[in-house]
């Protein structure tokens, strides 16, 4: 059986990348990060969801805190924005933007699959309903790959070629969490919410909120977790 | 003053890289990471190379052990090897390299460039004197710089593009001894050998040891580091 690394945020693009991972025929290595985010629901998250999909293993890596700043995800001194008017490439990059995040995830899905013997790495990221950061479009993906088949023993051995895979790169939320549920993903395991109350419900008015709001909506389907606001 | 970030591993290259980063007028802040290494003298090492260079700021950076695997320097089941008889490209990539590690070294580098608003990043690899490993090549920090500049929010809004300086990549070990020493390096402050006796002695016969004292033999100098064994 062909292994994977998955990225696994616990969010629900990462979820339903996992599935499309197994329903693709690999043996799937979820791995999370802690990264001083503003709660660990994330990570408890992720652990449902590769346990509810069956994944090999899942590994959850620890990331110095002090490496990532200048963002809302890490620094509660910087608001999350809430009800913006227009979300998306042309709005803007905003403030939840973790500098360089995609790049340290991947790179070490990369050592990870180096040292596995893997050549397939997942990750779930989308540019059409998403915040318009750098690090989920198409062309980053692209020279990643490049730069991971010049990087390492393995490539440069001829052991074989690194792929990142992007199944859901290009659908709307609906059309992503329409193929989840196809594939039995239990969005109820999943968290997307930049904000959550003290009581782990989600604001419902954060940028990931609404846009999963927005996909549940499409999809004529009702998000299974609960929300503290809701307006859609 | 213009700013730089510079990977500072505390060993001969990267100190040689620190002081032409200095003599190119940058206010330089210097990043180092702590991952499982036989020994922590390698970040002491870099901790004196930081302040007597005059970097504005020294960062060591923690990356859990669990994420490097399988290699010699992380891993003390696995030998380092002794006395080869060819170092370099053509005698293979030896089991002291450490998976993807320059590919995360750079990526935190590079979210610190952009949460400082710095574009240009130093480091000290070569690809003459060096043990064959892919990351040290000119070809991966090409690759590496292009997506650098796909990745990040300050590329994308066109604040500026990410440049990596590699100023001894083509140099031979003993002119990066000669032009450090020109500008004043203190090379007893820097570590190179992989496996140090307990007193902190070098091996004097790992490759690293092997082409740090070939350097000095053809430099002229002494290498002023106290070796357990030494046949140059």
């Amino acid at each position: 059986m062909k292994k994977a690394i998955v990225l696994l945020s616990g969010g629900l693009d990462s979820a339903t990348t996992l599935a499309l991972a197994r329903r693709g025929g690999f043996a799937c290595y979820a791995l999370s990060f802690l990264y001083g985010q503003r709660h660990r629901r994330e990570t408890e998250s992720a652990r449902a969801v590769a346990d509810s999909l069956g994944a090999v293993e899942h590994r959850i890596v620890q990331i110095d805190p002090a490496a990532f700043g200048g963002s809302a995800l890490t620094d509660a001194k910087i608001e999350v924005p809430k009800d913006r008017a227009e979300i998306g490439a042309a709005a803007g990059i905003p403030p939840t933007y973790v500098p360089a995040r995609n790049t340290i995830f991947l790179s070490y899905a990369l050592a990870w699959a180096e040292v596995l013997g893997v050549f397939d790495i997942f990750v779930g990221v989308n540019s059409t309903d998403y915040s318009g950061y750098p690090d989920c479009r198409a062309e980053f993906i692209t020279a990643y790959e490049a730069m991971a088949n010049l990087a390492t023993a393995a490539a440069v051995e001829g052991k074989g070629r690194y792929r990142i895979h992007t199944p859901i790169i290009a659908m709307t939320k609906a059309q992503i969490i329409q193929t989840g549920t196809e594939l039995g993903v239990d969005y109820a395991l999943t968290h997307s919410c930049y904000d959550p109350d003290a009581a782990g419900k989600s604001c419902g008015r954060c940028d990931s909120c609404r846009l999963r709001l927005k996909g549940f909506a499409e999809a004529g389907l009702v998000d299974p977790v609960p929300y503290a606001h809701c307006e859609i």
